[in-house]
C-alpha cells in the first residue's frame, strides 16, 4: 500500500484534484467545473463524487491518508474560504468542516501561492531551506512567505499578500480598490498594462500596436520581446525592475535565503529575471547584498497548484 | 534566592546594564562609556568589571541566570557584531563567544530593535500576542517582527529592517547609500528632513525658520506642533502619512495582530498616531482593514533597551 495525499485546486472556473505520493509522483490528475454551482453543497456533493470514483479507480494499492486544499482567499486557521471575489460563494465558506463529512482525514485550506510555498519545500527547489518566499506571477501576485520552515500566516490566516504592497502612491488601480499595488505592475495583467503606457509614451514601431488590449496576453509580449521588439523589451525592462525593487523590500521584512517565481511570467526566462535580479541587488540594504538568490520555481506549471494543495496535506501530517 | 537576567545595551556612546527580574523589575542599572575603547578585548574587561562590581553590591539574594545584548548589526544566530557602523570595532566581533568567558551562562544577543521586540513581549503590552511588530522610532527607523512567537531573524540573523523599505524611488538619500529609506522620513531625523523641505516649499510663518538644521530636534517640532504652527503640524502629518502607508505594506507580509510604536517620536502623541493610522488603515487590503492595531509601547522609554535585552536572555531561558 502507498500512502497518497489528495491536492485540491480551487479555481473560478475548474477545480483540479489529483492523487500525489510524497515524493511528487502524481498518480491521477483530474477535474470538475467549479461555476454553475450556487449552491456549495451541490459542488461539493459533485467533488466528492469525483474524487471517490478516481480512487476507485486508482485500485487498492493506495491509501489516502490527508486532505489539501488551495482556495483563493482560503484561511488556514479557520479552513474557511472567505469572500473570494472570483467564486459563487459569497461570504465565508467553512469548507473544511464541510467536507470533512465526505472524507474524515488531516485537512488543511490556504490559498494558492501560500500551497504553492509548500509545494516548493515538499516537491521543489526549496527542500531543505528554512526561510524562503514563493511569488505567483498569474493574472495577479500571490506570495506564500516561509520563515523557519513555517508558511506565515499572520494572526487572521492571510498573511503573504506582497501582490498588494504599494509601488506608487496614486498608481494604477487594482483589483483590490487601492492603487499603486505590485500586481498592478508585476503580473501578467500588469505587463500589459505597461505595454499600453509604453504605446502611449513612446513612439517605437511595434507589433503591439495592432493588438487590442483584452486580445493582448503575456506570451504575445513574450514573443515580441524575443522578437527584438522594442516596446516589449522596455515593459519586460519596466516590470523586472519594479518587481526586483519590492522583493528587495520583502527581504528587508523577512531576509528569506531565496525567493522563487512562479508562473507564466516567468517562461519569459531572461527577459523578466534579468532586470529583476538586477534591481533587487541594486536596492538591497548592504547586509543582503549578493546572498539571496532570485530562482525560477522548481514545480512543473500544468500541475503546480494541485501539487502546492497534496503538500499542504502532508505538512499537516508531519504536524501530527 | 531571586533570579535576575543581566541585559546589556551597546550603543555607541554609551553601554548600559541592568539586572531585571522576569516581572520586569530592574534591580539596578548602571553604564560604562562604549567609546575609547579601540580594542575590544579592554572593553570587554571594563564592562564584565563593571557588571561584577554590581552583581556584589546587589548582594547574595539575587541569583544570575541568563544575559541578553542588544547591539547595532547584532546577528543573533551567531552571537556577533558585524560591521556596526557607529561602534569602534569594525568587522565582524564575535561577542558572545568572548564574553562567555566572562559570564559562562545563556548568552544572547541581537539588535536593539529586535530586543524591544521581546521587551514588549515579556515585559510590554505584547504579552501573550503571537504575531506583532514593534517599530522603533529613533535618529533611524528600527523594526522587530514576530510571527508565531518568534522573533523573525530570517536565514542571516539580519531580517527586520523595515527602515530601509522604499518609500519613493530617487528619494531621500540615507545612511545605508540607498534612496528613499522609510527611516529618511518616518523618524527623528526624518521629521527634521520633511520641516525643511516644507520650509522650502511653503511660505506660512513658522518659529523652525530661527533654527539651523543642525540645531533642530523632533522635540521642537513637537513642540512647535502643539503650539499651532503651520510647518510643523504639516511635518507630522506628512510623517504619519508615510509611516501609515508602509506599516500597510508590513501588514502584507505578517498580518500582525498590533504594532507598536516606540521611542521620542511617539511621545508626541496624537500628533503622530493619528496620521499614521488614518493612512494605515486607507491603505491597508481590505482583508486586514479595521482590525490592526496601532499602539504605543508599553515599556518606559529610559530603560527599554536594557529591559528589552534582557527579555532576550529570559526567552533564551525558555528555549532551554
Amino acid at each position: 500500500m502507498k500512502d497518497i495525499a489528495l491536492g485540491i485546486d480551487i479555481g473560478g472556473t475548474f477545480t483540479k484534484f489529483g492523487f500525489i505520493e510524497k515524493n511528487g509522483k502524481s498518480q491521477f490528475d483530474s477535474m470538475i467545473v467549479t461555476t454553475g454551482h450556487p449552491d456549495i453543497k451541490t459542488y461539493m456533493a459533485n467533488l466528492a463524487s469525483g474524487i471517490n470514483k478516481s480512487l476507485e479507480d486508482l485500485g487498492p494499492d493506495f491509501n489516502l491518508v490527508g486532505v489539501g486544499i488551495g482556495a483563493p482567499n482560503g484561511n488556514y486557521y479557520n479552513g474557511t474560504i472567505e469572500y473570494a471575489p472570483n467564486l459563487d460563494w459569497k461570504n465565508v465558506v467553512p469548507f473544511v468542516e464541510m467536507f470533512k463529512k465526505y472524507f474524515n482525514l488531516p485537512m488543511a485550506l490556504t490559498n494558492d501561492a501560500n500551497a504553492a510555498a509548500i509545494g516548493e519545500m515538499i516537491y521543489g527547489s526549496a527542500k531543505g531551506l528554512k526561510d524562503f518566499v514563493v511569488i505567483t506571477l498569474g493574472t495577479g501576485l500571490g506570495s506564500g512567505i516561509v520563515v523557519n520552515g513555517k508558511v506565515v500566516y499572520g494572526h487572521d490566516g492571510f498573511a503573504g499578500e506582497v501582490g498588494h504592497v504599494m509601488v506608487y502612491e496614486n498608481g494604477r488601480m487594482c483589483g483590490c480598490g487601492n492603487r499603486g499595488c505590485l500586481e498592478t505592475y508585476a503580473s501578467a495583467s500588469g505587463i500589459r498594462r505597461t505595454v499600453f503606457e509604453l504605446l502611449c509614451d513612446e513612439t517605437d514601431d511595434s507589433s503591439l500596436r495592432d493588438v487590442g488590449f483584452n486580445e493582448m496576453t503575456a506570451k504575445m509580449i513574450s514573443k515580441a520581446a524575443r522578437e527584438g521588439d522594442p516596446i516589449a523589451l522596455k515593459a519586460f525592462e519596466i516590470t523586472g525592475k519594479i518587481l526586483g525593487m519590492k522583493l528587495a523590500d520583502t527581504v528587508a521584512h523577512t531576509s528569506p535565503e531565496a525567493i522563487f517565481l512562479f508562473g507564466g511570467l516567468t517562461n519569459a526566462g531572461d527577459l523578466i529575471f534579468k532586470p529583476t535580479i538586477e534591481h533587487f541587488e541594486k536596492n538591497l540594504l548592504k547586509v543582503y547584498k549578493n546572498k539571496i538568490k532570485i530562482l525560477p520555481s522548481g514545480l512543473q506549471e500544468t500541475n503546480a497548484a494541485v501539487l502546492g494543495a497534496s503538500a499542504l496535506a502532508w505538512k499537516e501530517l508531519e504536524r501530527q
